[in-house]
């Protein structure tokens, strides 16, 4: 391969011969002159084809054919960013490429989302299709920089464990030399112990749910962003690092996937220096729902969103209080209530997007918390979580992101499928 | 809770009032004074006890437990960071912790490795056990710093796979919906495809191999590092990326965990503008070996490494061109020589640390070596993989980073499992 530059770099080489290279985006024949659509990871171009053998050459060469294209640059104000390629000389890097499984070069992706799904690896090319991770992707870098620059530290935690103690249903088994194994719903445990050691933690890794529900919103494996930190006065100041996280993956979407953003149509929220709050049973009576339903209805979420828009301005309203029979053993009781919790949901936009709140840390709160649930504290598979309890754990709590659902609810996709890489859920295995 | 300072702001507050939190390190009771070591994330405090109430109170609370400290900043050249904290208030924030199962405060780990690993939540807060995740850690942020600046986007790609095409061996089956699947033993497949999308990717993310052995250095579960780029010439482009890569983590692991590689004592390689490169028969000479060994034996890399030393003054040496048949067939042949490879393995300090290499592009080339290794490239395992080449795949390469394997020979841990949080093995599940 010759030295090769982006599309991108085109503008500022104008009269210069130079080589692109990438995939064959669209042929187009006129009678007078022919376009190569030339794609690279940066965007496109355009590059004119008048000599009859250049011309020959790409009949040839099939739409995702990858090509080097050496050239001259040259203005032309019609052109995508204002240059194009003339008098180039082609040069294939592969065969011929087959016709792809969908038309990658329309605007609008024109297949069905299960037609995407069985194609992902080629389908992912479509610039509408390839935006959602795009956002995904800027998301992960927003979330790490926001909660290094706050002091935290990455940890990896094993998504093999001995035990499926979190929620006991929905869990993958595995056979683990002879002995059965599970696949981690979540970091919980770990994150938590890992406080005592660092403090302030996060894990970005996979999450497995055997979800045996087929919607447009269950994945069997997805994205989990988790963090955790101590020395904390309640889930307010949860609340807070989350507020600072979420407003910290916005704005690297907005520098880092601003393409995407544009080419989606979407407009990104902004996150108010200051979330509004309300209690629970606030929000139950915001909604007119009976007052002692356990948990919020879709429809009650849309009310809170729409309560916070109209009163506060705000896309995001975080929800405190949420019973304690709806939440984890772990969760810490609302001192002022012990009905209620110390965690919260962040509904945005009427949807909940994020869970969090303050967990309990006094080893006497932990096994009175289980066996109030009628478990026991000396089942083996909590013995290395209430450990860490038994020798110091400061005032703390967390929350988590489940990646596909935060991006599924900042573009607007329907399903969450469609800003996956490679869905896994109750029918789908590969690609 | 009162505003918390932590340990590494006091030298600037002296003569303030200020309040730290964190775990009881150490308890020294003299005839005149007792002094109180705390410990929190950024370091020690020393506090110094004169009232009996005091002294009495910190009798009661073992270490590790949680207490916050108010007192006054006074400056003593014998303290840690030559300030302490004299007429302390101290109040706990959680139970008297029980006694830990090895002690915190020793310099050294007084503990077996068995036993770290058992009690790994509450071990893991004695420096030295932290330190070598605080290198992973550094090392993570240093990859990810160094792709990011090279235009690389990152994935996130599934741990459940419908096949176990790959190696087929040492492979983790379950029971997926009533169906059979595995888990990924890398994200090969998936990186190469999405270089048809992004151009160069990277994913971190754990990676399971059902490893029998019960050795120093084999889990059977890791943090894998991997990336992959097309437009490359050949392998020697992919070396360059892993030198960048590689000298990011470096620099990252100076810059972040300064004090973790002081602890440990431990003198960071330096990355050299080129790295010394060696074909994989000279490799052979220099070792002394037979020219006809399909691979270097640790005493062949310790020869190499011995070289390279010597010869460059480097850390590091490149040997490329490994034979063919000792690599995966999705492996680039020399065309030179196509009995040896377009593959190489990063030699540090006499120890294979990174594999990488060019791949295959061509759809041909993909069916042509499938069927000479006996499989068939119909074999639906293979569909959507070989999917991507039939639809226009650039010359492309990459490579793979066992996290764990990293930071232990960066270390110089014996066990590779004295770097990793959580370790997963033949015998161990928890904690």
């Amino acid at each position: 391969m010759s030295q090769r530059i982006l599309s991108s770099a085109l503008p500022s080489r104008v009269g210069e011969t130079v080589t692109v290279a990438g995939w064959i985006h669209r042929r187009r024949r006129l009678a007078a002159v022919s376009f190569l659509i030339l794609r690279d990871r940066a965007g496109l171009t355009q590059v004119i084809l008048k000599s009859p053998e250049t011309v020959a050459l790409l009949d040839e060469l099939g739409e995702e054919t990858v090509v080097q294209v050496t050239g001259t640059v040259a203005a032309n104000p019609q052109a995508p960013a204002g240059v194009e390629l003339v008098e180039p000389v082609i040069e294939p890097l592969t065969e011929p490429a087959h016709t792809p499984p969908l038309e990658l070069w329309r605007p609008a992706v024109g297949a069905s989302l299960p037609v995407v799904l069985d194609h992902a690896a080629v389908s992912l090319r479509h610039p509408v299709v390839r935006a959602g991770w795009e956002i995904a992707a800027a998301s992960l870098h927003g979330f790490r920089t926001t909660l290094d620059g706050l002091g935290f530290t990455e940890i990896q935690t094993p998504k093999i464990v001995g035990s499926a103690t979190e929620s006991g249903a929905n869990v993958f088994a595995l056979d683990y030399f002879g002995r059965r194994a599970y696949l981690a719903q979540s970091p919980q445990f770990f994150k938590q112990t890992m406080v005592g050691v660092f403090e302030r933690v996060y894990e970005v890794a996979p999450a497995f749910r055997a979800e045996p529900h087929d919607t447009v919103r269950h994945l069997a494996e997805y994205v989990s962003l988790d963090a955790e930190l101590g020395f904390v006065t309640d889930h307010r100041d949860v609340l807070e690092v989350v507020r600072q996280t979420v407003g910290g993956m916005l704005a690297a979407v907005a520098d880092r996937a601003g393409t995407a953003v544009e080419r989606l149509g979407i407009t990104l929220p902004e996150m108010p220096a200051e979330v509004p709050v309300i209690h629970f049973s606030e929000a139950l009576k915001i909604a007119g729902a009976d007052p002692d339903e356990p948990d919020l209805a879709p429809a009650d979420e849309r009310a809170v969103g729409e309560w916070g828009l109209r009163e506060h301005g705000s896309d995001f309203v975080a929800v405190e209080g949420y019973p304690m029979v709806k939440r984890p053993f772990y969760t810490h009781p609302q001192p002022s209530g012990p009905r209620w919790s110390n965690s919260f949901d962040l509904i945005f936009r009427g949807m909940e997007m994020i869970t969090g709140g303050q967990r309990l840390h006094r080893y006497g709160d932990y096994v009175a918390a289980l066996q109030a649930r009628g478990e026991s504290p000396d089942d083996p598979s909590y013995r290395a979580y209430l450990e860490a309890f038994k020798h110091g754990m400061p005032p703390h709590g967390g929350f988590a992101i489940g990646l596909e659902r935060f991006v599924s609810r900042l573009t607007g996709a329907e399903n969450v499928r469609e800003v996956t890489l490679f869905p896994r859920d109750l029918h789908r295995l590969s690609p």
